[in-house]
C-alpha cells in the first residue's frame, strides 16, 4: 500500500474514533476551570420565595470575585422525582475556578465574608462539594 | 450640558455599572445549558483506585448522549477539610442540559441504561442534585 493511502486510512481512523467518543467532541476536553465548587443551601423558611431570592441576589455578589470563573445559581428543577434526587434545598451555588489557589483566594475574599455576613442568616444548613475533573 | 456630554457620561456610568456587577461580565449571564444534573457516586470498594478509574471510564461514555451538552468528570478535590465539605464520595458526574426535556431524553438512552448495567455493581450510593439556572 502507498505511504499516502496508508495515512489517509490512520488518519481517518483517529477521527472516527473521535467521534465515536461524544457527539460534541469537545465536551470531553478538560475544562480550563477544573475546580469545581458546589454549594447547597438549605433555608431556614424553606417556603419563603422572599427568603430564596434575597439569597440567590447575594450568591451573586460572589461573581465579582476575580478567580470566579464561572458561576451558575439554581434552585430545584423539576425534573422526575426519583429516590437517588435531592430536592429538599433551596438555592445552589456551582462555581468554577483555574486551580486550587483560585478557590482558597475565593474562601478569603472581603467579598465572600461579606456575603456570610450579609445572607448567612438566611440559611439553616450548607453542603459543600469541591470537585477536581479528571 | 451638551447633549453629547450627557450621552457620554450615561454610558460611562452604565459600563461602570456592568463592571462593577462582576469581574467577568459574561459570568452572570445565564447559561445556554441551564439544567445542571450533578451525581455523586459512593464507590463499594471506596480504597479501590482500580474501581473508581473504571467508574470514571464508564460516566464518560455518557457524552455521546446528544442531549448532554457538557460533562465533567471528576474526583474529591483537596480543598481545605472543613466540617459543611463533604469529601466521603468516590466520582462526580456535572452535566449541563438544554432543558429537562434533554435531561429525561438522557435518563432514558440505551447508553445510559448500558452505563447502569455495566457499572452500577461499583457503586453503594447515589445521590443526585437537579438544578435549573436562575
Amino acid at each position: 500500500m502507498p505511504q499516502n493511502r496508508r495515512k489517509f486510512i490512520a488518519t481517518t481512523a483517529a477521527l472516527a474514533a473521535g467521534t465515536a467518543v461524544s457527539a460534541n467532541p469537545l465536551i470531553n476536553m478538560k475544562s480550563k476551570f477544573p475546580i469545581v465548587h458546589h454549594v447547597f443551601f438549605w433555608l431556614k423558611n424553606p417556603g419563603s420565595v422572599a427568603d430564596r431570592d434575597k439569597l440567590i441576589e447575594g450568591v451573586k455578589t460572589l461573581s465579582k470575585i476575580e478567580t470566579v470563573k464561572q458561576l451558575h445559581v439554581g434552585i430545584v428543577a423539576s425534573t422526575e422525582k426519583r429516590d437517588v434526587v435531592d430536592n429538599s434545598w433551596g438555592v445552589s451555588e456551582l462555581m468554577f475556578f483555574s486551580d486550587l489557589a483560585g478557590q482558597a483566594t475565593y474562601q478569603d475574599h472581603p467579598i465572600h465574608q461579606e456575603f456570610i455576613k450579609n445572607y448567612s442568616h438566611l440559611w439553616d444548613k450548607v453542603v459543600v462539594y469541591d470537585v477536581s475533573e479528571v
